[in-house]
């Protein structure tokens, strides 16, 4: 008997299931838990059938009653976190705590918080109104199905029945599929039956939530390439994205897709020398947070010309050869993490500490810290800065400050970059030839301090060019701009006011803030402000 | 003797020309002015390769130069209108007075000088601060080549080295590879070498400002599959659009592309019995000004139950009747029309006027009225429903208003739609049933007026969902939202703030409106408002 799957707005069996699958415990390479249904074209059918169907309505729901669905969502994990924390932890071997407990659950919870807030101010919708030309425009639901990926590395915070791009395509009043990622299949149903209980509650429609636990590659292509859906949420491997992506760009259907990213510290010579060994051990924990299993893991470092170099990787190669064999999510991240570091070393890099699985039940690998001169990185690039996805980093040697900043200028997109500089301002002139190199490439610029933090922001950018995602144009966290990639631009014409809707109505529907006529204004059009 | 192209930064000669061609006089279908290039690969990769060797400086652009730029290159525009009016009259045939000269050309300066405003201004860059997190975000350059592609129907509003695009993508500091639009070689060549001096008068690279007037499909769409461009900005057709767009998807360069619209309009009962005469005037002149060759162009109108409808339809009719043949831009323009009227009574339109080419020298329609019920309509949407270029509409009869709601729910993405209501209110009850069906489907809603009048507005949404352009989420006209297609996202975490840029530093460098810790100000960082 399988689990059930979230369709039509109720939990029932799987129609077609071409398979089944249980989660495993990686630290013991052990199947875990209850069997789930690999969902076939039936239920992909009814799932899409049953929100189109409802995203016309949803579109028109007040505002108080989705952020009341968030709230309540947020406060009823809450209120199950020992439930999640546990079904978490089996699944994933991440720490429970802190990382699980402490610091991935309450960013959900604030985020789904902080998508509500951006749902009662109106924040998402940026009203502008031109009283001459009697026009009004403002970001509209898409008035379709959102289809949401789900990777493996955030049972939470990321998880596509509760993540970021759950709660920004409800938030904009979208319906969402979500397609769990099937190496936690428990704490995604478990999710579920939280989103599900909340929406209910808040008196939404079910069928604005429904959730698959896996599919096939071409299944899932196959829906992704559906003109009917309104747009694409996924984070995960560069090749799925791309396949998902390439499928969707046919029908016109928007991909906003988190791909891969490597991350490139740059550790300028005055902060080497004001502190080379406390940022060695800050690298090192960095990388090895979370089994290095982060979208923003340091996976390269670029040192500078001098003795202080040197230091740095004796004291950082220490670092990763007495640490311990750490547990990866499954055995596809391990097989393609000893793949991805044979790579590395057909390429020319040199392991300097790790470089094996490192024995012992499970999905393990030794924190790896590998090394290249700049001269070799600059002829392969490419090869050179494919993402190992695991706790690994690749540390680039330069001799010169002119190959600092042509090894800063070899990146292709990531999501971020880092630059440590001195604080007595002796590195800035550095800063000022390697940083606007780094800034055209990277989503957000970082200062002396380590990428794997990611705060949810309004001034948060989890995004990137190309490759790191699939438009420069948006982030994946951070209210209310996320939200905004899953909206329309909606412009009115000569609208008379009582057919307008309420954040664009002379009366301003509660101290929201909008342009009128070139003027940020939180009153009604036309009072004196 | 061919004329010359501007290329890395001054007038030359093709390189290798893959051919010539010349612009025709639509009236008299007789080859006008000079032999103009089509550029072959020397010529693309030449510009490309200059574009990328300016991008990254091009980007660091101070404000105001950009703006005296923009504002010099409207100032020359103005000064120059004699000649750019009778050139465009020439090349296209559109009427040199009032649409050249009192319309399109004070539309393309006024544009020009918004995008010079909302430079200075910052306005595109969205400032958003977080002081407790540490975190700063705008929109920046894009420090990456935008290619444009200007269309047919408007030689100076959206030509490529002129228009909407041009002027947004300059103004978030991207060089633009212009590629004109072949049927108004001359008007183009004019244009650029205005853009050209004035870019060399405001001190900025040459580089910046590329123009070629012509390249074939196979070259146009391996420039566009170069994955080092920043963004590709396209007006005309949907298979040329769709063709760019392809090879752009393929290597993650976004493309804004407006394709194609029948803007439906929607006559309420009300609304015929109020006025239907006048009705019938307005929706002539709407279809045939510019000879109907507008992306906002009245391409179907849906009629209400009753008798109404058929005195406007009877009025109608004789309007396109009496009209007499319009000239059209070229043979392609001719040729299509002819086949697409063609398509369209084959799917089920019955012609009630016009019809035929009319005779005449050159290149020419009469105004072309069809009708076709909507039982027969919702039999076959697609076909009829798609664009017929020229001075032509369809009207679709419904006998009931869950008909009427039907259609209204049949139409693909759209720039516009319309629907005219009765004054007093008579017609609400029908506006609640069709508005929200067409909302969902076309970027810009109009009451009581035709669409083809176009503001520049920041209000305005030039833009709606797929097939009608590329991304729902975009607009081609409108400051400062059309620069922003041209932007990428740049966060900045725990950087100081003189290594900054300006409109993210504590200190406001100008009043400018930024959100500070969620309030919007035009202070500095911490100075009590």
């Amino acid at each position: 008997m399988q689990a059930q799957v979230l369709v039509g707005g109720r939990w029932r069996d799987a129609r077609d299931p071409q398979g089944s699958f249980r989660a495993e415990d990686p630290t013991r390479a052990e199947a875990i838990g209850p069997a789930f249904p690999v969902s076939g074209q039936a239920d992909v059918d009814a799932a899409l059938a049953a929100a189109l169907g409802v995203a016309p309505a949803f579109a028109q729901t007040p505002p108080a009653r989705i952020a009341a669905f968030l709230d309540g969502y947020a406060a009823a994990i809450e209120a199950d976190a020992d439930t999640l924390v546990a079904l978490a932890a089996e699944e994933t071997a991440l720490p429970a705590e802190p990382r699980l407990r402490h610091v991935e659950l309450p960013r959900t919870t604030g985020q789904l918080r902080q998508a509500a807030a951006a749902v009662r101010a109106y924040a998402w919708t940026d009203p502008v109104i031109d009283t001459a030309a009697g026009l009004r425009a403002h970001r509209a639901p898409l008035g379709k199905p959102v289809l949401v990926f789900g990777p493996n590395n955030f049972p939470f915070a990321f998880n596509a029945i509760a993540g970021s791009d759950f709660a920004s395509a409800i938030a904009a009043r979208n319906p969402v599929i979500a397609k769990a990622h099937p190496s936690h299949p428990a704490t995604s149903r478990r999710l579920a039956e939280l989103a599900h209980d909340a929406l209910v509650a808040a008196e939404l429609p079910a069928d604005a939530v429904q959730m698959l636990y896996h599919v096939d590659n071409a299944v899932g292509t196959r829906l992704a390439g559906d003109g009917r859906l309104g747009a694409i949420g996924f984070t995960g491997s560069r090749a799925g994205g791309l396949a998902l992506k390439a499928a969707a760009d046919q029908v016109g259907v928007p991909t906003y897709a988190e791909l891969s990213s490597v991350n490139p510290v740059f550790l300028l010579r005055g902060a080497l020398a004001e502190n080379g060994a406390a940022l060695a051990q800050e690298f090192f924990t960095s990388c090895t947070m979370g089994s290095g299993q982060f979208c923003t893991n340091p996976g390269i470092v670029v040192l500078p010309p001098g003795d202080e170099a040197n230091a740095f990787e004796a004291e950082a190669t220490r670092h990763f050869a007495a640490g311990a064999p750490r547990p990866l999510f499954s055995r596809g991240v391990q097989e393609n993490l000893v793949h991805a570091l044979a790579s590395l070393v057909h390429a020319g890099a040199t392991v300097l500490a790790g470089g094996d699985v490192g024995g012992g039940q499970g999905y393990r690998h030794q924190p790896t810290l590998l090394r290249v001169d700049a001269r070799a990185f600059l002829a392969a690039p490419a090869a050179l800065q494919a993402e190992a996805f695991g706790p690994t980093s690749l540390l680039v040697r330069t001799r010169t400050d002119d190959e600092l900043a042509a090894v800063a200028a070899a990146f292709e997109g990531n999501l971020t970059a880092t630059l440590y500089r001195a604080v007595d301002g002796s590195d800035d002139a550095t800063w000022a030839t390697v940083a606007p190199r780094l800034r055209a490439r990277v989503g957000r610029l970082i200062a002396n301090k380590m990428p794997t933090g990611v705060a949810v922001s309004p001034a948060m950018n989890h995004g990137g060019p190309y490759p790191a995602t699939s438009h420069a144009g948006f982030t994946s966290v951070g209210m209310p701009a996320a939200i905004q990639r899953f909206t329309a631009l909606h412009s009115y014409d000569n609208v008379p006011d009582h057919l307008l809707p309420p954040e664009l109505r002379d009366r301003n529907p509660g101290g929201i803030a909008r342009r009128i006529d070139g003027r940020w204004s939180d009153g009604d059009v036309g009072a004196t402000s």
